[in-house]
């Protein structure tokens, strides 16, 4: 009478917050799995920049890796493998399904986009967190997933896991999205608000780098540039425009923005980063500026490292999802929820 | 190189605001279906309170009897099947697949919940945005469908086509709600927050019925049952939990309400018709009440006909859906949304 269980490889390449925490998940989640889907996810493989690589076609002993973690031990000592002379040759060689790409990558990118390429090319499925290859090679990419008949996800590029792309793929079909507007970063907006309140930039954006929520480099934060990204993401999946981060007006904030902060607290105003998209003859047109926005506008009710995504529509007319307090964890759910949509 | 044309029919209980939006809303996504899902949708059926009975085979000419309505020429015109005695003849004799309740419904959300028995029992799909029945009879109504190996959707009895149980079940896998609150209830949040603005309660109350918002009879939304039949189907569909409407702590407003609602701006606070949901010793609690909110609780920001649900979650933390500003094509659209998923 017993089901037959399934078996699913995972390999990862990253292994940082987000990629530990969502090692975690799936123990936790284990049990879940074999309930209602009847299968096992096994992590066969795990390649870091500086803590090594490690395949094993028979499963990785995640828990125990998590333990020597903390060590600072290292993967070599669970290497039970093929040897890898590279991230290709790790890609070629971990025996699985679905690759994780969780890589620190740079403006471009890269090398987070190769990586997926090659892994799309290979016929892995990917899913990955990082905005930068998302933003930048979209179209290549999926136009490269659908080619191989395997699925590109990227849940986690927006909004972590609270389900943006899901959500409109899922549950508002036939629907024409005329233009969106939101808050999308983190850091910048708990430095915003944090100062609102009184407190100094530098304390601010400290608490967002060890918090694990600024960016690895946080001047792709304050830049506007994690915000673009996001932004061209959603203009590209979501609206089917040609945006990439570099075609959008980009603000920064710094410091001295502690006094525009106050000038329109004076005024009973909030200053926010807000990122929209509009329609404009044919094309759409992104944008990330400091606003001024009215108290009982839902962009300014977003405090602290909370986000929101309002987007005007055919079907629904205006329409809100807010993610209040993310952390990492909620970051490793959305590769999570990418992969049971995936299954 | 023709693809195959799959019929689907259709048949409605109800043709008031929400029915006939529903209707036109089918008429334009016609090649949407075509070309999405390589299907034609027919309404084979209509049944009505006051206008007659419709049923053909062969698909009824929708178009025409939209423009008839509006010379309340009722539908015996357009009848072309057999004779109906009764609603469950109705049923059992309109040939369709899928059945859309909407008819209008008493607090114990007969003769709706009669209807979808009857539908689900015959084998039929059954979608409604009657949450009676849905609050009233769930655990019935969900393990009928179970049985009989059909489906039963009820997207619309929250906060319209805003994806609520859309999203749990599509884009949150594997999520445990700890809680939730919000704002369900357009006709006491409009007036409500029309009375922050110093409009009387009557002309507030007098809009809502006008836009076809508050309930037939405004009672049941002023004292309160709306909202807690909405709370009671998140409780039953989200929660596990067994909370009948009549199981819930309800608070009613009326124009005395207005001093509350003053002497909480006075406080720089806000009067909200606030519903929620906890777990207490293994048990789920549903209340509505009302509560002064501190302006920046993201409920004291949804003014007007809009709508909030905040969910408290083991894998995302807190989550909000607003819904702003929303009209029966926002209905009419959560049948849209459930019929595309039942496909």
């Amino acid at each position: 009478m017993e089901q037959e269980t399934r078996q699913i490889n995972l390999a990862l390449i990253g292994f940082g917050h987000v990629g530990r925490a969502f090692a975690r998940l799936l123990i936790d989640r284990r049990r879940w799995f074999l309930k209602e889907h009847g299968l096992e996810c096994r992590i066969t493989g795990i390649a870091t920049r500086g803590h090594g690589t490690a395949i094993d076609h028979d499963g990785l002993p995640v828990q125990k890796i998590l333990g020597a973690w903390k060590k600072d031990a290292g993967l070599g000592a669970f290497h039970n493998g093929p040897a890898c002379a590279s991230c290709a040759d790790f890609i070629r060689q971990c025996g699985a399904d679905i690759l994780f790409e969780m890589s620190v990558q740079n403006m471009k990118g890269e090398p987070a986009a190769s990586y997926i390429r090659e892994a799309l090319g290979a016929g892995l499925h990917v899913i990955t967190v990082n905005k930068g290859p998302v933003a930048t090679h979209f179209s290549q990419l999926t136009r490269l997933a659908r080619q191989r008949d395997v699925r590109f996800l990227y849940e986690g590029t927006v909004m972590d896991g609270a389900p943006v792309f899901g959500m409109v793929r899922h549950t508002l079909p036939a629907t024409h999205i005329h233009s969106l507007r939101g808050i999308f970063n983190s850091t910048t907006n708990y430095i915003l608000t944090q100062m609102e309140q009184g407190a100094p930039f530098d304390a601010a954006l400290e608490y967002t780098r060890n918090a694990g929520i600024a960016e690895a480099d946080p001047a792709l934060d304050l830049d506007g540039w994690d915000c673009a990204a996001k932004l061209s993401i959603l203009i590209q999946a979501l609206m089917g425009g040609k945006v990439k981060p570099g075609d959008i007006e980009r603000a920064a904030i710094s410091e001295d923005t502690g006094r525009r902060v106050r000038a329109a607290l004076r005024r009973d105003r909030r200053l926010r980063l807000v990122a929209r998209a509009y329609r404009q003859g044919g094309k759409v047109v992104g944008k990330v500026e400091l606003q001024e926005l009215e108290v009982f506008d839902p962009l300014a009710a977003i405090r602290g490292l909370s986000n929101i995504l309002v987007m005007n529509t055919d079907t629904m007319r205006e329409m809100a999802v807010v993610e209040n307090d993310p952390s990492v964890e909620q970051t490793a759910y959305a590769l999570f929820a990418d992969l049971v949509s995936l299954l």
